[in-house]
């Protein structure tokens, strides 16, 4: 289904003159006025609600990891997953500081979890193979991953959904997307993950740059998914389009995630009308990134740690956005004097 | 009383110790990490807390506007006080979001309220002076303010508190305290407070310019602050400087506000260890005034509204410091592994 773009004259104009209305100097609240004026556009409605937000991470492994381009080991990936079903990750403590689900899927680790609460079990192979040498993904792999996520994103209660990843790996994979996607040079779309030296962030480069060149020929937003993405990245992807496709709200975390909405924007640009860009990571690229996109984040915390953890950290100001619009008073209904002429 | 620097190596290093232990790259949190550690420093332990945090709006009139420096009338600052008493204003619906107390006092606005609810009467005169013939305060009345204000700190019951202000033309103030105690260009200091036109702007301009030449053997901080500021400002100061004293955090919002802890800062450089910088406003000459007290705000999200909206809404960053610090799970305790050598 194609998403719908949210532009509507009439409904915009309402929404500024109910903004301009509040007891407030005009445009004075500034990123939340556009906030709001946003919200009410892809609500289509005056009343705008936030209902039920809830964040999605993602996890998977990369068989990339093979090449030593990450500071930690692959381990770590299903150990952090352990700590998300555990409570004791930073995405656990924003998600419940602002009321926020969270929702943790293996779309891939390479780990037997076995059944256990609190995680959804999308697991589609043990980790993507590397594309150093091959296709991460087949054609079809892929395609699975991206209708997955579609059925997860159809499941949502709420209307506001955060997208969160963890994948030992993964940044190279976004770097690798990132260039084939927006045709940055590799060197601006690589940086230190979960802490690589300068040197380990060179070799990450040329790992990259020899896969680019191995992979030459492909350049469809959907061929270049398979060939270089996560499984993680290629779920989330398809339950970005289908959120928006549902007129929910996308709140859009740091580099990983960005890397899946420019899969998903090259598919189907109207997706940018729906996403609310939570903040700029300290992750070398995503400023870059954010910039094709034409985005302007909310944040900019000097974050590099994924998990969704920006997208928890955003969400009050959604809620500021919201609650300014439908509880602050008007001019006239507060008998307070407007603006001399 | 003097403010303590907070200063502490060894626990500073314990802090340290506890932050880059948690189950996240090592400075992967960024902002949020050097929070936590400030708020550390603050309150003495690794243990931190936040605990009923409060904002105090401190609300008076200035003499200056009789010069026609604001796009607003005077009346609006007692009907601004109206609003925050029956709960319209934005600071109303960004405390109420953020389990935020706020208190709303007057410190000098030219209206009689009467006894009301919720409005702590500290009022001691019907506004200041016109600075651009005479001291806006005599040098006993600032005196007063200080004192008053730092006898409403002593009462508070939290452990952070925010600061906020109404005033029609106490950007006028504002911008002649910036422009006295930093040396920066009247020019640059100015800007269009509630949205005054560019020819509004030269003409605030020339009146502080005019102003300053009139006082201009004044120097001293608290002769500077008698001279220019206004009640509401004078009252703030005192507040921040035996808040510090108290060892509590300060949340300072805007442009109005930063002028208060400017003048705070010139009588106790060490208040700054206590201050945490909520936004850059869109205020022109606040992000010069942030630069020349060595400030980082957290947020920055084009706000120039006043009433401590910025502090409300960075709220949540403090709290989500103290939780991380508090609440998540560390390497060993978690299971996952440490970085690879």
């Amino acid at each position: 289904m194609p998403i719908s773009p949210t532009h509507n004259d009439t409904l915009a104009a309402e929404l500024d003159r109910a903004i301009n209305n509040k007891t407030k100097p005009l445009g004075s609240l500034g990123t939340l006025e556009a906030l709001a004026r946003q919200l009410g556009l892809i609500q289509n409605t005056r009343d705008i609600t936030i209902t039920k937000p809830a964040i999605l991470v993602f996890a998977a492994d990369h068989g990339v990891v093979a090449e030593g381009i990450s500071a930690y080991p692959q381990d770590v990936t299903w150990q952090m997953v352990e700590n998300f079903l555990a409570g004791g990750a930073a995405i656990n403590v924003f998600a419940k500081q602002n009321d926020c689900a969270l929702r943790v899927i293996d779309a891939g680790v390479n780990h037997d979890f076995g059944p256990r609460h609190g995680l959804t079990d999308r697991k589609l192979a043990h980790g993507t193979r590397n594309f150093a040498q091959e296709p991460a993904m087949s054609h079809d792999l892929c395609q699975t991953a991206l209708a997955a996520g579609a059925a997860l994103a159809a499941e949502l209660e709420g209307n506001v959904v955060g997208f969160g990843e963890m994948g030992i790996g993964n940044t190279t994979a976004a770097a690798a997307l990132m260039h084939k996607l927006t045709g940055i040079a590799v060197a601006q779309c690589v940086g230190a993950g979960t802490g690589l030296s300068a040197e380990g962030i060179l070799h990450k480069q040329r790992v990259i740059e020899a896969a680019v060149a191995h992979h030459a020929s492909v350049t469809e937003a959907g061929d270049v998914l398979a060939t270089f993405g996560g499984l993680e990245i290629a779920m989330m992807a398809g339950a970005m389009l289908k959120a928006a496709e549902l007129r929910k709200v996308l709140l859009i975390d740091g580099f990983i995630v960005t890397s899946a909405l420019l899969v998903a924007a090259r598919m189907q640009p109207s997706i940018l009308d729906y996403c609310i860009f939570a903040h700029c990571s300290n992750e070398s690229g995503h400023q870059q990134m954010l910039a094709a996109l034409g985005a302007k984040p909310l944040l900019n915390l000097g974050l590099r740690l994924g998990e969704g953890t920006g997208c928890a950290l955003a969400l009050p100001l959604l809620h500021a956005a919201a609650n300014f619009l439908n509880q602050m008073a008007t001019f006239e209904s507060a008998q307070v004097s407007e603006k001399s002429e």
